[in-house]
């Protein structure tokens, strides 16, 4: 157990981003959102996952929508409280813990507002150990777990509920009413006993994430290299350096999709990358060969800082470098591999499996 | 107060596609629903609106998406019960009385399977004295009443739940959820007192429409003309005969969209009818110049037997009569015609009111 104040957001907010592979949001954005709640409402306290009863009532919440969107409409933090109350009157109980669904620069943060404004404490873990474009892409599915009864909640006031036959359907239903509401909206759902959370979801990502965001920060801080810092402590290797050479980007469905192509420098040199996204990076193709596949992470980072860069704020001249990771084990299953592997999203390679960092 | 029986449902269901103005959806379809929901039950009490207490729990509902879908996704039945039971839940009480929201060969006969399977009776009124496309052009809005909370269900067990702000964001909230679900859905919206059913609905529809399809059949029973009957009866007036030359129809956004032009015959030999609809027709010009136009209701029969045509079931060569009917006055105050006009629709003409038919 330990307490968060808003000393600790930037580090976790800058590690959010980067396991959010992409996607998950702002970083920014999102640590301006806690930083405002626990201002407010005093610090969150976050829990292991080991340290919540089997029947503790877990209410995760998240932001739902096109990245490119969030940047622009700025979520309020009003939105998340709404989604977390339509989703508890669904349940008919009240939430006594709340969790994270995925990794992200805004979805990692916005749990933190769910605590602080619902006086509950957050637990240290994810639905995924990274983020994912769409709602059923979970480990809890994988599990059995029912992302339905599921509220959605925006800015005006409006707010959906949804009872769906299977996770598909509330992917499907949930992203028509984010489009209508704007290309984002705030989302209540996967209610989990705390048995199902145990089970089911990736512990210790919070600390994971605030730990990769120091060692960026110590890295720059000390002038050593902030990219070989992150990768040592997500496991993961340096896969290409380069500048981007072009960004293509639309907004089409909820979702931002685009592909973006990158020179390479210094050892890269004379070579390409092409990393292509849906929200979140899918696919890293080097000179024609796929090097890092979805569900492994393809994270991207500032060669210079290392802050991790999102996909809708990839552009023309960004020097940038390009980590791939290991994902939770669970998505190299058969069944994971269904759910969120190349196939899913349309791509004919194999998944090979990348391997382990060396130590 | 009247028991409605399967022998009564043809007449109904013809006469209230009839007053569905081209929308509303299909009477077959609709009157089959009806017959296998009173066979399964016995008999419907119909009540007129006076008969009811003011603390009545009057909870219409409806069929919701493209008349093009519905012809060949037919409706279950099951969907109809399923969207008044979630609504019933989200408002915490059970209806007392059902009605029905639109006129329509669909939407005047799936009330009858509302009221038959819940065990309530059905008033004899209905929300528009018509059909319009979209959600928010009831009578009640004009009242002030919220059609939300809002429940839609499909065949498959989906269920969504909206609380909006302001009756055009349950449509289009609604729309988007509806498209989803193979364009069409079963709702249940608009949960009324029985004092707001007084002020707010059109008496009489359903009995109106009996009236109607019962012309059309005694007139060609006894060789006479059913168009001249429809229209002495609706209190509306001829205002075309023609043959089907050429239809346009697209099922986007939700909704069946198109135009039909008619190539007059007889009077009206050499001239031409154009037809435009959105699920409903909305605007007929003659020569170039509108003569009929939303919110008056355009009615198109076949000439010959006197049968209502829906927008769905225009086809090239069809021989039909074009009527003209006035709407309820309600609909021709500038908050009417503001909510249904022909602007609302994108249309640059000004609505001219269709003078009362000399008796």
């Amino acid at each position: 157990m330990r307490e968060i104040t808003a000393d600790n957001l930037p580090d976790l907010a800058r590690g959010a981003a980067v396991l959010g592979t992409g996607g998950g949001g702002d970083p920014f954005v999102g640590r301006l959102l806690a930083e405002q709640a626990l201002k407010r409402h005093g610090p969150v306290t976050l829990l292991g996952v080991d340290e919540i009863d089997d029947d503790a009532v877990v209410i995760p919440t998240a932001f739902m929508g096109a990245p490119t969107v969030m940047l622009e409409k700025l979520p309020s933090g009003d939105e998340i409280l709404g989604a977390l109350r339509a989703l508890e009157d669904l349940l008919g109980k009240r939430a006594t813990h709340t969790v994270s669904i995925e990794a992200g620069g805004l979805n990692s943060m916005s749990p933190f507002v769910a605590a602080a404004e619902a006086g509950v404490p957050l637990i240290d873990a994810d639905g995924m150990g990274r983020a994912f474009p769409e709602l059923q892409m979970l480990l809890p599915t994988l599990g059995g777990i029912s992302a339905s009864p599921m509220a959605l909640a925006d800015e005006r006031g409006n707010s959906v509920a949804l009872r769906t036959d299977g996770n598909a359907w509330a992917e499907r239903l949930a992203r028509a009413a984010t489009v209508e509401m704007g290309c984002s909206a705030a989302v209540s759902l996967y209610a989990l006993t705390g048995r199902q959370a145990k089970d089911h979801l990736v512990p210790g990502t919070l600390t994971l994430c605030e730990r990769v965001g120091r060692a960026i920060r110590e890295a720059r801080e000390g002038h050593d290299d902030p990219v070989a810092a992150a990768a040592t402590t997500l496991g993961g290797r340096l896969v290409f350096t380069g500048k981007v050479a072009d960004v293509r980007r639309t907004t089409t469905g909820g979702f931002a999709r685009g592909t973006a192509r990158l020179a390479g420098l210094a050892q890269d040199s004379g070579s390409t990358l092409e990393l292509s996204f849906q929200n979140e990076n899918l696919v890293a193709t080097h000179d024609g060969n796929v090097v890092v596949s979805v569900p492994d992470l393809i994270c991207v980072l500032d060669t210079d800082s290392g802050e991790p860069v999102t996909t809708e704020t990839l552009r023309y001249g960004l020097r940038v470098s390009v980590l791939g990771v290991p994902c939770d084990p669970r998505w190299r299953t058969p069944e994971g591999l269904a759910l969120a592997g190349p196939g899913y999203f349309g791509y004919d390679h194999t998944y090979e499996p990348l391997p382990a960092a060396e130590v």
